[in-house]
């Protein structure tokens, strides 16, 4: 009984789809593409710290002038370039399955399937980093996680204080990406994937379904 | 009775204070200490973002290779001058007060007394965006963090698994100043602290008390 509640938790998890926005930006430029394909090659393959506007600039042969006049800064272009590793299918599939295990199953997917992989983990903290650099970089970063995860999350769910509940869950995810990924918060940093992801489940099941 | 009950918790939540590290950095020259001394007061005047290593080693009377010799970049200068608004005291009433109300205590600590009040976010903010900008930051803070309130919020626990409550609670609390002054995630952004607390009450009574 123990494992097929596994097995059925474990069933539910969807798979993580990286998230695909075309048509996002109508009317732009040729250069501002090339920008940001050259941009998002380097953040995946440098990483963030290790990706420079000179070297973004260089890859797209463009002048390093035009990537700060289309994008600001390397945080502003950071947050333009960067696909959210979370899919509107597994949004669905996390929210609308079996109510009575809604904590759990996300929280196993945010721990599971997005901070304990390398890429999606990448993604994330720097969605962070950039958010937490700079006044505009943090209004893109609020802009692109309303638009893209907690909107559609609070129509999922539907419920009153549909809105304040997803800000609270992002205010608990936003947490465990500092804690456990940028900060190192020993012995949370260390802690079995399966293990956190029962920890913050009430957690995240309070947020979405208890009184607040 | 309502009232009486939130005047008992009122009653039990401590003043914040700031703590004083005395005698916390031995044998460091006089112009350490004065450089120290010119970014806190720059970092209070000005705030994080438009404190300038060439302002405070101006204000220092040093040469701003001097600032960078001492403490690398202007995070960790950050890192090195801020006080946290946390006291030892604080951290006392809270934890070993009437443990039915530890959740509540504590939430209506940390969104009353610290992240809704300007000089106490001030430090908090500064202290998360130091964290996200470089690693070396970011273990600075950790070390700093877990000497100041980790550490001794965990003796003062004694309970099974009190280091992983302790930084579970980091990582909600993290994830609140994210939130709440960072990423200005709406509603909970401007939601009054009374209701904020009352929210994310339960959230820290599980980690401190729950099964984790």
């Amino acid at each position: 009984m123990t494992n097929s509640v596994h097995d059925e938790i474990a069933d539910q998890t969807p798979r993580r789809q990286v998230a695909r926005r075309t048509g996002r930006r109508p009317g732009q430029s040729g250069t501002r593409e090339a920008i940001l394909a050259a941009a998002q090659r380097q953040f995946a393959r440098l990483g963030y710290d290790r990706t420079s506007i000179r070297a973004v600039a260089a890859e797209a042969g463009v002048d390093q002038k035009l990537v700060t006049h289309y994008f600001g800064s390397k945080q502003q272009l950071f947050v333009a370039a960067v696909e959210l590793p979370v899919a509107p299918a597994d949004l669905a599939a996390i929210l609308t399955g079996n109510q009575r295990k809604l904590g759990e199953r996300l929280a196993r997917y945010v721990i599971l399937e997005l901070l304990d992989r390398p890429d999606a983990r990448n993604s994330m903290t720097g969605v962070i980093r950039a958010a937490a650099s700079e006044p505009e970089a943090a209004r893109m970063v609020r802009e692109l996680l309303m638009r893209e995860i907690w909107s559609p999350a609070a129509e999922l769910l539907g419920s009153d204080n549909a809105e304040l509940r997803v800000t609270l869950l992002a205010s608990q995810l936003f947490g465990l990406i500092m804690a456990r990924c940028i900060v190192a918060a020993e012995p949370l940093a260390s802690l079995p994937g399966e293990r956190l992801a029962a920890a913050i489940a009430p957690t995240l099941h309070h947020y979405l379904t208890g009184p607040i």
